[in-house]
């Protein structure tokens, strides 16, 4: 494709990290930009021995680089492969054909599998900017995409990714569409469901929108950047596994895609479904729990788009072949006292515990989905599911095999305590009567969760409980004293986060 | 609004362009990013007494930078007025609340006033990221605003740029919608009328997605990046400018936005309506003309979308006060023979100079337009117009009003040719029975236009014509040698450039 004139470039390593993108560095004056008429924000190719990657020119005007040489950002060394010193090729870049697609996404138009593969393709090859995988994103937020097309890109995303086989009839899954803070099932679940004997090789995200993802919660635990081989040794040996799908680029489109859409802070409904699917898929699943929680502050806000959501992930669930069952749960307020990935790690212990103070919400929680993946997979008695998940929980058997998995993945650590704390106090006495989701979990956000493990929020304050003037409602746990402030001059800006009738 | 902490920092120009994009680079192990917990993406506000700038953070892991330093990219230094060992602070960047509207526009929600004016304020105060920039012109595409919208929009836009002020109850603007290459008539139409002893402060924008825009082929000629004093000094003492509306920043936010939908080539209808309208508003014109030429390779390709986009204007012109008129016009073919800045301004030239071989389809267009122009101004008799037009051009009065501006401006010299061409021939006698405007644009692009002024394509096979095997339907022209071999490469790929029957 790149027939045109190839130019040959010193790579130096200016240790700028970009984050995703590819950006090259080039003086202004040298010979390739004045040659080829390269400015500031042309697209260009970066070739070495083969490989190629499409960069963003950001060109120097100081003494930073000289002629015939090129920096690159950390990203572009690592996606070329290439170090100080190496020799590489720029070339221009031709125009990116599948970016007509997404032009007609933008104008309303419906696309078809070509469509959706041509895009994945190049935004995996990396051949988009950020602006146009924001283009892309935006496009497809806002129930844009027909089923057909969900489908198509669900597809699309599986068939640039890897997919793992586990040469058994049943793979067991679960998922939760999330927006719920604090609700942090799937440790429990997976540890419950693989002492039952099943298999439910688990990869989870890191937070997208909210203050923790299950990856980001067990990772204050025990490692979970597993490459494929680990995750195959793991599940062998325990049956289960808390992953990091990421790390496996399981579905390397769905990275991308999301670390714009967590820079634009928008969840699409297709996008969504697509994403959850193709990794899947990807994992091998072949049995899979939907877990829809709906509330009026929850990232699933009514009924009607929980039944929306739950036709989407049925119908694609058909195209592909999945097995797929739905459940939609209460998602009117916090699951368990802590938001943020070391908060809710310590509840998730708790259950497993059998603690006498574990959130009893979250157990029942956790016990109900692990009831509904036991009768999806047919080997229990209608009715007798429920027991078995207790039985398994309160025996402590879910407790070992969860330990027994962390062991497997690399060892387990207590999860820590932030240095930095302030408390929101009742300001009279009464009963709650509302509670804002989004708002705490904005709260623990800026007080650092995710990014910071330790950081969050301790929710002390669920539904219909009585307190008096004073006592504590919610308690911020911060890494530094910067970002405490942060989220303590929010709290000072808002209202109704929790009420008090 | 931003409370929280400040860090000091002294600034260390890195001479880096990152053309639109405040970036700031600062060590990932420094005291301010731990203590805040700051990593690369990181969105931080910049202060210097009193002026503040959003920036996007990337992470320096080498000695480019030492702890306490942060390096600004030459936007960011520009926005900020500060140079090279300037001290400055930077500090935690609060959501930015208007990013809400741009969400709900994304679900396809109707904004109003207050939504638009605060997304604009926001983008033109730097606040937005170029990420987010995308996202925002992206819900706005595809049809997707309303007139009430597009109103808003307008108006938003027109209240964060500068306003001129004439004085006078009559100021004429034009404008054409462009997407026809080589329809340069704006030159001529404005001298034409400044001529006439009527005031038209043309301001022009440069090039979207073509391969020149007005300012980009007046500045072949003459200094186009005027200020608003030198404007007014220019159009009091002639009638008339030809100014870069973006050096003035009469419509500032416009130019943001068009900066992300040139990298994501597209236009929206709305967004186009309020960025003609905007600019004509900050120009303080009275009575405008719109030219939409219509054509099946042109930027509006059906009379519908004509017809829509007149509705538009009317209705947005309304709203804002302004006497609009709509002129629909033949969009079948390019006008006159070069497309690219100074072969375009070579066709206006030898219109303006009455020479015998200048291309009469761009000089009758001009004629018309003028006409219309006179019409609006109620100073003619009915029918008389069209004549008076005619009579301003060949007496010579046209040019000499052309060239007076030009001298006002800060002179004239002759456009100057490029050094590298290549020309496309005919494979068989015959006469030419279509013609794509598309792929003669994008040659003329990929050529270097309008970046590299000389660049471009000469169109010698207009509708109709007969030309023998051999005959040279289109030149192309080059500043570079590669420049030219990726055109000569593209125009090897197509099919369907010039249809010879």
């Amino acid at each position: 494709m790149h027939k045109n004139h190839f130019h040959k470039l010193l790579v130096k390593d200016l240790g700028i990290d970009t984050y995703r993108e590819n950006i090259i560095f080039i003086r202004a004056d040298s010979h390739v930009c004045r040659s080829e008429g390269f400015t500031a924000l042309t697209r260009v190719v970066v070739h070495k021995n083969g490989a190629e990657i499409v960069a963003t020119l950001n060109v120097v005007t100081s003494n930073l680089l000289q002629d015939g040489e090129a920096g690159l950002s950390q990203e572009a060394l690592k996606r070329l492969g290439v170090t100080d010193g190496t020799i590489i090729e720029i070339s221009h870049l031709h125009p990116i054909d599948s970016l007509k697609y997404v032009r007609a996404k933008i104008y309303k138009k419906e696309l078809d599998d070509i469509g959706y593969s041509e895009i994945i393709k190049d935004v995996v090859a990396g051949h988009y900017s950020n602006i146009e995988i924001a283009a892309f994103v935006s496009a497809c937020a806002g129930n844009n995409l027909s089923v057909q097309e969900i489908i198509s890109l669900t597809k699309a995303m599986i068939a640039v990714g890897q997919r793992l086989d586990w040469h058994q009839p049943m793979v067991l899954d679960k998922h939760c569409v999330g927006g719920l803070p604090g609700n942090r099932t799937t440790p429990i679940v997976v540890s419950i469901i693989a002492a039952a004997g099943l298999t439910i090789p688990k990869t989870s995200s890191r937070a997208i929108t909210s203050p923790a993802g299950t990856a980001d919660t067990m990772e204050t635990m025990t490692p979970v950047n597993l490459s494929i081989d680990e995750i195959k040794r793991v599940v062998d040996l325990e049956g289960g596994c808390f992953a990091w799908g990421g790390a496996v680029k399981l579905s390397p489109a769905d990275d991308l895609l999301i670390a714009v859409e967590k820079a634009l802070d928008i969840d699409s409904e297709g996008q969504m479904v697509a994403s959850v699917l193709s990794k899947k898929a990807a994992a091998g699943s072949t049995h899979i729990l939907i877990d829809i929680p709906v509330g009026p502050t929850a990232k699933v806000r009514s009924q009607e788009e929980a039944l929306r959501l739950q036709y989407y992930f049925k119908a694609v669930s058909d195209a592909i072949g999945f097995h797929t069952e739905i459940v939609i749960t209460d998602g009117t307020q916090p699951v368990g006292r802590g938001i943020g990935p070391a908060l809710e790690a310590q509840d998730v212990l708790a259950v497993l515990r059998n603690e006498t103070d574990a959130p009893n919400d979250l157990r029942q929680r956790s016990l109900a989905l692990a009831a509904e993946l036991l009768k999806l997979s047919g080997n229990y008695t209608l009715g007798t599911e429920r027991t078995a998940a207790q039985t398994i929980l309160e025996s402590g058997k879910a407790y070992e095999k969860f330990m027994a998995i962390c062991m497997a993945q690399g060892g387990f650590t207590e999860p820590e305590v932030a240095p930095y704390s302030y408390e929101i106090l009742a300001e009279k006495d009464g009963c709650i009567t509302a509670i804002d989701n989004r708002k705490l979990a904005r709260i623990a956000k800026m007080a650092g969760a995710p990014k910071s493990p330790t950081a969050g929020v301790m929710f002390l304050a669920p539904l219909g409980k009585c307190v008096q003037k004073g006592d504590v409602l919610v308690r911020i746990y911060a890494e530094s004293h910067g970002e405490l402030e942060y989220a303590k001059e929010y709290v000072a800006t808002i209202e109704g986060l929790v009420e008090i009738g």
